[in-house]
């Protein structure tokens, strides 16, 4: 079974300027659910004058975790952020390390041995949890694949610092490609590479943009070499694929249809699914939503 | 070496209202071969009431022809549009044979048997030409994946239309995505098994459409599978993504940057083919141009 992973009402809203109402959020996560997604990044707890996008995520953590089997995932940018994710109850936090040290600057105001000592703070902060009650703690490789700033980053340093999140404390790492910069025989490589370096099950998924096209041919490179685990933006939410320097996650419903055409399974219902897309596009009115399955329909059976 | 074989010319301007200036085809082309493109589609011998905008095919044939190491490929519906072909001079000529009767009779008018008597004749036209200028003769497998009107196409069904091509006379078939229905799985499947059918040196390349985003990635199933052809459309004309039922052909500039990111050798420069990009787009004021790559840009090095 393949897990989509929604990323929509995390990296789609802080992607747009509108803030989503609150009441709306949950609306659209209960749409989600409803269609059989089974993992969804509700938030991110970064400070709100930083993201008034998802000031609410602790509101929208509680809410998401009424949904039986519902994994709540959450961004941490540091072990803060982790304290109140741990007080909201998430049941899944995602650090992200960017590869390239320019980037890490830029984006977290961190170098890399500073956000590992955040990982690792976060780590005791878990484990400091009751037993059966600690969220699962990934570290993401973002811009594995190079970087606007840096240009082209080192596989050499991908394996180091994924071995260095591991070694913090993290679950497992992710690798994620954060600027669209990757091509099918590079995902290939690198999970091949991390997956010696670390151990096949310490790394399992992957988040793709489609900035240039390739988003559905890199998971299916990814898909093919044995990951399992693939974020996704309902209607390729905060993306414009006319826009440069666009976020432009892969668009769920273009990868559930691939997935499931090809015969796999997702838990994920593609009629209800586009039902979840009236529901965020009633919620954004004016906001441009993407994905070419939901514009052409299914095929005729 | 993998060709990318171009053919807005034919099936992208198909597919728009405006007709082309014969003039104006012959700077797009010419740019394009400026760019390293070595096989272009650049028409259909099709009656000129019916595809006004191809009307001047013979004369944009001449004109590529002075290209020194161009293939010069056009789209013949039957015998008659390949006597004109002959007579133009084109190095390829490709017959399409809907695998869906029910779209064969909409689309040509002609059954299954109909199609392969054309076949039959235009192979005897070509036999008929001296040694060294027979064009290359190519059944094109269209609807293979699905068709709109049909629905799901039996595989034994194009294996066994594969088969009669050949043995009508064509020196190798293609695979055509008409409809956009088509997954990798089914890609990497199907063309198994018309290898294990025909011969690998009888299927050497495909023809995909972007309809519903899985465009590249079917090209990398079959890439992956081993096909070293692939047709595409610069600038995806005459696809409309957000249009039910629109062309979509796979978007010439998102495929060669696929390719040569993954270290494989298209001989098209990038640079030069974003050049030819803007003579399409000065001759087709107003009309849609597609692509992410073109919009993003390459990553940077």
């Amino acid at each position: 079974m393949i897990l989509v992973s929604e990323v929509g009402p995390r990296d789609g809203l802080q992607s747009i300027s509108t803030v989503m109402p609150t009441a709306a959020k949950f609306a659209w996560i209960d749409a989600l659910v409803a269609a059989g997604v089974r993992e969804i990044e509700v938030g991110s707890f970064v400070p709100a004058k930083l993201l008034p996008q998802l000031a609410d995520t602790a509101d929208v953590v509680a809410h998401a975790r009424r949904h039986a089997g519902l994994t709540v995932a959450v961004l941490v940018p540091n072990a803060k952020g982790a304290e109140a994710a741990l007080a909201a109850g998430a049941h899944k936090l995602t650090l992200p390390l960017s590869c390239s040290e320019t980037h890490s600057l830029k984006n977290l105001r961190k170098t890399h041995a500073q956000v590992l000592d955040e990982a690792r703070a976060i780590a005791a902060l878990i484990a400091a949890q009751p037993i059966g009650q600690r969220p699962h703690f990934e570290g993401s490789l973002s811009t594995a694949f190079g970087c606007t700033l840096e240009g082209s980053v080192p596989e050499a340093q991908v394996l180091r610092l994924g071995e260095a999140l591991l070694k913090a404390g993290c679950d497992e790492v992710g690798l994620a490609d954060t600027t669209g910069y990757a091509n099918p025989t590079q995902v290939r490589r690198l999970i091949r590479q991390l997956w010696d370096a670390l151990g096949q099950d310490k790394l399992t998924g992957i988040h793709l943009h489609n900035t240039r096209g390739l988003g559905l041919a890199n998971a299916l490179a990814a898909l093919d070499t044995g990951l399992s685990t693939f974020d996704s933006s309902q209607a390729g939410l905060g993306g414009c694929p006319f826009a440069p320097g666009a976020s432009g996650n892969i668009v769920t419903e273009d990868l559930v249809f691939m997935l499931q055409s090809m015969g796999l399974d997702t838990g994920i219902d593609f009629d209800r699914l586009m039902q979840a897309r009236q529901v965020l596009a009633a919620a954004l009115p004016g906001e441009p939503l993407y994905g070419m399955t939901p514009q052409a329909g299914l095929p005729k059976p």
